[in-house]
């Protein structure tokens, strides 16, 4: 019973199936008919004009996006646990040309105006030390909290105000509109966002990512960094279909639900233990090392997230019996 | 009827079966069954021990490979019509930190050891001139040409000596090894080959290229840069599983055979236009203004080079029966 | 006697007073009261609204300036036997993050519109080629070539056009305008140009060149860059001091005038040797290896330039015994 | 009277007569024979062989060396307040194309090898974090304290244990030796450090700074590094012959001890308002709004360090009577 990740789970069956049905020449890159829909796809569920790539990790998404919002010599402000800053290998710096990651503090991974603010005061105003050029949040966060569109406007204008341009890591933006039900556009462009990783690889795609450009001119160069970062695929038209096979019918949405349905049963049977809400489809218990050990006895899989702390992410696929014996034994610890 | 790249041919069924057949939840990234099948899979094919990454795109995988090989500060010797020359979108100097590409010219866009040789020589050994660092060739050559095994062996000892690393960009091998009937250890570590760009997609794969480090050492920093890249896919078994589809009762040699036999028979239909020898699949040819449009009308699509010229590639699934009319269109001119 | 280079020359001796009248304690960086008056100097000097900064070297003053005005995946277009090409170690690809240089040949180092023209139209406007975001052209050339105001202007406008940026490398611009009569205006931003190394090492300064920009909004981008590349000099006054006594007086004038008439005496002792003409301060000639030797047994010292070519370089202070003798011994040969 | 950084103080009369002095033809860059006597100065002055480069700034001497020692994918372990984090405009991220700093905290911007290992500790071994390659530490710190040889070789043995390479930016640590009486050797390479910025500008020099290699094989790459980032001066002559002045008769040593003991004059005027020991030539103090503007307003020129605290700092040729008018100051508050 793997609870480790969402990240290696099966993509969906709808996924495979589009794949092999786009198993045909077209145009390469992303001139076929598949790659050429997604502008409108993205358009019509953002309800605004939208321009949307496909790549193929989020660590692409979030750092191509980065590279046209920041300058070599500028900052990004973002949490001190965000995965652009703990678990991309310095990718930032690399896409970036060296741009410096501006962290800051704050409970479960999550962003407040106050904290940005604070952050961009401490900074001189001179050449000695880098000005911060944007900021950027993960929603659902890096410990499964969620961020509601009005927390997102409030970050969004703060940055209008500050000058900084503001991306969205959503590897896990479906959990957390799934959360919140917020639509997609007040959780994104209507609060102020610029870019948005749009994650499906953690909700049922295999490996397509979708990067969302509400500020369509920076479409043609943030192409050129994809191509010159070795992401244009050749037959693009594989990773475009799996994105459109996971927005036929919001079926993202179901996948998002459903894994955050898992989650809430597993809260819910140790709510005592629990470090952070549990907004998404993330779980961080306290646990020591004998419980545990005792979980993986049973033959359940986690991450040990710190000293006496665990991990359990569940995904669009996770089967309710599994479920509800996970939710059994952790009662039962 | 489409010749215009192999680049944007389908996949093999088997290709699309293996993606299908490795859809469950394993590890993530490369710790897989089939990820962790790579390395021994090319060590038997190459017969010895290499280290084996999948990447989604030629570029990737020759600009890991080039900046593992090339300092920021050194050069890289390949020929002036080279693919990570013309068209990589500048991605050498993107991986590397700005190596420079050290341009050589020659028929075909074959380097010999002399122009490697000369290329050197002209450079002073000074802080003031980007001093070389590594060697780049291309097999089968951008024009379609290939290099035997001697040809590679004497391009490697001539790079021992001048002290640089060797690296072939073998996005097309597998039509090079068809044509020539060289052993894939004989064209490439044998004759001095340090890493490997080793392509599927154009031969039957998705998007999955292999990277194939004779020099084993190199493989943990090259992982590195992989992941600091955002080339580290989480769902990595779906690449693995291409790749170990095509190399499974040697598909993969059999499907560039088919390629290159096509070729041939369009190369015989005309050879009085061919403006290089075919010795793998591509198709280069005199053919006016007047005569290419005459081919289109007979819905033949290509690629126009040149002033006068075109381009023809053929793919692993070229049907006969479009080759025999091609064929027939090129003899009526 | 020494004509192997005028970078290294002695600097001129007010040079040396300006560094010690300015030897006192002021605010640091380029807050201090010479650096705050190069400004205006250079608005006068050019008859418009610039912004100066010093730096220490032409490498350094070429750089930033590209790295403004070309995006790290776009091409600057130069001859191929420009200084940035040929003899800065790469370090265009350093500061600008790994741009391409699209090399263009030409006579003399010299660049026409009609081969810049050529070289844009080569490239294909799409994501896989580099395409060119900026032209440099060098006055004079590293062939001792000047470019009058008309052909810079020609130049000027097909940048415009082909919506280039356009950068000046005047490494010896003092030397072509001492040429030419041209005024620093009509040789520049009224011929297009954007930004300008305006070098004085060469002529009489000891470490300090003007980085002037024409298009004034580029200078706090450039000002960051300089901090962020180390050449932000904490006793800034020292280098300002330099070049506001070479500007007094047009004493930058008088010294590119002596240098230049120093090689007109040598280029009329042996006009059947030239391989260029002698615009300016430098000497290209032919002689086999014995009649290098010779003149180097009567203590002439000079570079040996290619087959059977030398070149002799006049600086600021050759004093004029020195030149007849050696224009004597280039007579007997 | 100003106190506002020893960085903008004058440069010693030798210095100047030095630069003076040098100021004749000789071979361009470092071929002259003032930079060749730099190799053997430093090497005496350490009592082992060493290799010495002469940059222009602080920032250039440690970012050369850095990017030297640490890949572009790796982790350079610095203090949260170190300069290189804080005051070099990302020039770490510049120079070494992208690699990151870890910042580890410490009273006094000082590392402890328990705060070293700590961050070690916290980081996990796999390709999706930032591995550290190298120790950069700073002494005398940023503020004000110094390390003893014996702390600077538990840091070093560390280091050595850890696989860190280890640099040491001394832009202070000619106050930091005067002030402790250890050896140059004994808190250097003889405590492990591999690379050192060794600081002149501060301590009497106009724009010199030494970057002393311990690790003799890195000089040739340092060399390349250097001309590449525009640092390779043509007159290089005039930089050593600034070093070389100040090297002659412990000059440097002079000048520190001059600039430390003035430091402890204005300690020992206000002992209770001392934020850290005074250790070297920076006092740090606690005064309110109010006092600040009562030492300005008697012509005391310093920093407004935070809310309540102020930072003078001492130079080589603070006159005593200013000294004692400083001091006398602060203990009327």
């Amino acid at each position: 019973m793997r609870f480790f990740s969402d990240n290696a789970a099966a993509a969906h069956p709808k996924v495979i199936e589009a794949i092999a049905a786009s198993n045909r020449i077209d145009t390469a890159y992303d001139g076929d008919e598949w790659s050429r829909r997604l502008d409108g796809a993205f358009s019509d569920l953002f309800e605004t004009e939208v321009r949307a790539l496909w790549v193929t990790t989020g660590t692409a998404a979030n750092c191509l996006s980065l590279a046209a919002l920041c300058p070599p010599y500028g900052g990004i402000i973002c949490h001190k646990d965000a995965h652009i800053e703990v678990d991309e290998a310095g990718a930032p710096g690399f896409f970036t040309g060296g741009a410096k990651l501006i962290l800051v503090d704050g409970p479960g991974a999550k962003l407040t105006p106050e904290a940005v603010s604070a952050a961009c005061d401490r900074i001189r105003d001179d050449v000695h030390q880098v000005q911060p050029a944007a900021l950027s949040i993960t929603n659902a966060t890096e410990y499964g909290l969620v961020y509601r569109a009005s927390e997102v406007a409030a970050l969004g204008e703060l940055a209008r105000q500050r000058g900084l341009a503001f991306h969205l890591d959503g590897a896990r933006l479906a959990n957390a509109l799934a959360s919140t039900g917020d639509s997609p556009a007040d959780a994104t462009w209507r609060a102020g966002v610029d870019t948005l990783s749009f994650g499906f690889v953690k909700n049922g795609g295999l490996n397509a990512e979708a990067l969302i450009l509400f500020r369509t001119e920076l479409a043609d160069e943030i192409a050129v960094r994809r191509k010159r970062a070795g992401h244009l695929a050749s037959k693009g038209r594989m990773l475009a279909a799996q994105i459109l096979a996971l927005l036929e019918g919001d079926l993202w949405l179901d996948n998002a639900r459903a894994a955050n349905a898992a989650a809430q049963a597993l809260a819910h049977a140790a709510p005592g233990r629990l470090l952070y809400p549990v907004d998404a489809n993330e779980i961080f218990l306290k646990a020591s090392a004998d419980e545990a050990a005792r979980l993986r006895s049973l033959g359940i899989d986690f991450y040990d997230w710190g000293e006496g702390e665990i991990r359990l992410v569940t995904s669009w696929d996770q089967r309710s019996e599994e479920v509800d014996r996970v939710a059994a034994a952790l009662s039962g610890l």
